[in-house]
């Protein structure tokens, strides 16, 4: 019998680049993180990367030879194929054109493979996470921005240019908001944290609640809009999605309705992929994911009602799996799935 | 060298059933027409299969043993995989979860398949059509309906349950005009037949030409709605969108205008479409886009303007080539796809 292999994922994001030894099982094994600061260019993200392989094998005592191979998930726009990187977000150092899978290759000398991050963490959640056991699983990741990965028929789908999965900047709504990307009414301007900011912020002008009255907390609280108010005020007038979450955790109305329309508008833009793919089951993940008790409910409820009932009543809608090592996993996969 | 081999193509319509010989590069050698009124049920259609393939062969000097298999597109909801009908739409006569491959095979003794009627459409256009040597195409029906046949990966996209592509039940706009499929704001609410058809009465009422004055015509054909009035007078009433592309092709103001819409509110699904997927190509076929020189524009300038620049600059849209041998052709595929 020979020795345990192990592939190493990467983790590439805007702040850290999270490294990890990953078994055939999808077991992170050991990982460490590296500050992106540091490593932002393709030479010094290719020193950061074999120093963290040399450390991942010594503290774990695992040879160089065991290790099968290194996947990378990036945050931008990839042409997985080729292993080559269009453009990265929020990562400056000129990495456009970089084909960063063959210099990834010549360094490390194993075989390499580069992915966009979220359709890496969808691979992720497909074959160890949520989406285990189907043929068909879509990832949606929300935050921020809103991402999607699908795999459809075992594959990942990249499309002809590497960027198919925008789930986020599909419409629901022509003429709705301004979203992020420039255009309007996509499904990201209702449920990224922009736009359920600024729903919060209307919530509490309508609300009129004064922000003495809202500090007092407790007797206002039956009134819409007033613990989102309070904890508005208490974190200097920054709102987030987790004081959304909290709001409506204190039984604020407001902040309850804001995620019944996370729930709606997330469930329209899905009834329109329930409809175009029909898969067996949708993966939500990413931070805002955390207020699933909140629109989840909703969630599936719209999605049966816009989409048709035979595909809906197949599909799945359920919360991510892998936590914070999603994106090791992922990038671990990336190397079997052959690029 | 063995004899040539054919595969039969068998487009079941909602009128007729449409019987033809293809050859393995995709020509249709001979075919034949049979009223589906008379082979509305399982077991009349396999006896007008069986007669047909008889004649066929009996006509074009095939021995049966030349006939490699039988593809059937049918018009419902299906299951190719397992070969199974869910349910037809304009076709009485007991369809309801009739195995049908299973009993093609035992009567007609060769290998056979079938699929919803669309995704036997996408697969001809696909391989012989205007999607030709492309690996992620998308095809789309306008008519009475909207309909859609995904290929990805140089697979048919069937989803869990088969009824993957309905392009034209996906929302583009939240509590829009009511779709026949009973939900409101699909694209097919938009820029099928009846929503052509109810612009096109507005358009009328707007512009309030008088009948009798309609029917002059030219004097006051440079009034916005006038053709269109003139030709719904004439046709007793009864508007259909090849009068509203007279009517556009007379130089209506109107008409012109509906069609315009009809190019952004498809340009507007087909956007969603092409960030989800990254298609190579998007094939327009169905009665409707005669009236592509009325749209055609448009919709291309939508959906470079609606979706991201990467995949929409990768992404060709184009007419339908196959017309009315579509079907017959992609059936022919399907015994190959192998179901």
């Amino acid at each position: 019998m020979g020795l345990q292999t192990y592939t190493v994922g990467v983790d590439f994001g805007g702040t850290n680049i999270k490294v990890g030894c990953v078994t055939p099982h999808g077991w992170v094994v050991r990982s460490l993180v590296l500050p992106t600061r540091a490593h932002a260019t393709p030479q010094t993200f290719l020193d950061g990367i074999e120093g963290a392989m040399a450390q991942l094998c010594a503290a774990s005592k695992i040879r160089r030879s065991q290790i099968r191979g290194v996947g990378v998930g990036v945050p931008g726009l990839v042409d997985g194929r080729r292993g080559v990187i269009y453009r990265l977000v929020n990562v400056p150092g000129g990495w456009e054109g970089v084909a960063l899978r063959r210099l990834l290759e010549r360094r490390l000398r194993c075989p390499c493979a580069i992915e966009n991050d979220v359709n890496t963490v969808a691979l992720g959640e497909w074959r160890f996470g949520a989406g285990r056991g189907t043929r068909h699983s879509v990832y949606v990741t929300l935050g921020t921005g809103v991402g999607g990965g699908l795999v459809v028929d075992g594959t990942l789908v990249r499309g002809i240019t590497g960027a198919a999965g925008e789930i986020g900047h599909t419409g629901v709504q022509l003429n709705g908001p301004r979203c992020a990307c420039g255009r309007r009414g996509c499904v990201e301007a209702f449920v990224g944290t922009a736009g359920i900011v600024r729903r919060a912020r209307q919530a509490i002008r309508a609300g009129r609640v004064p922000a003495h009255a809202a500090l007092r907390g407790r007797p206002d609280s039956g009134r819409s809009g007033s613990q989102l108010a309070r904890l508005a005020v208490l974190h200097g007038g920054r709102l987030t999605p987790k004081l959304v979450s909290e709001a409506a955790r204190a039984g604020d109305r407001a902040a309850m309705d804001i995620w019944q329309e996370v729930g709606y508008y997330l469930g329209a833009a899905l009834a329109n992929v329930v409809n175009l793919l029909s898969p067996e089951r949708i993966v939500i993940g990413g931070g805002v994911a955390g207020a699933w008790p909140w629109f989840g409910r909703r969630l599936r409820a719209t999605v049966r009602e816009l989409a048709f009932a035979v595909p809906a009543s197949a599909c799945q809608i359920v919360r991510a799996r892998l936590g914070d090592e999603a994106g090791i996993i992922g990038g671990a996969i990336l190397v079997e799935e052959g690029g």
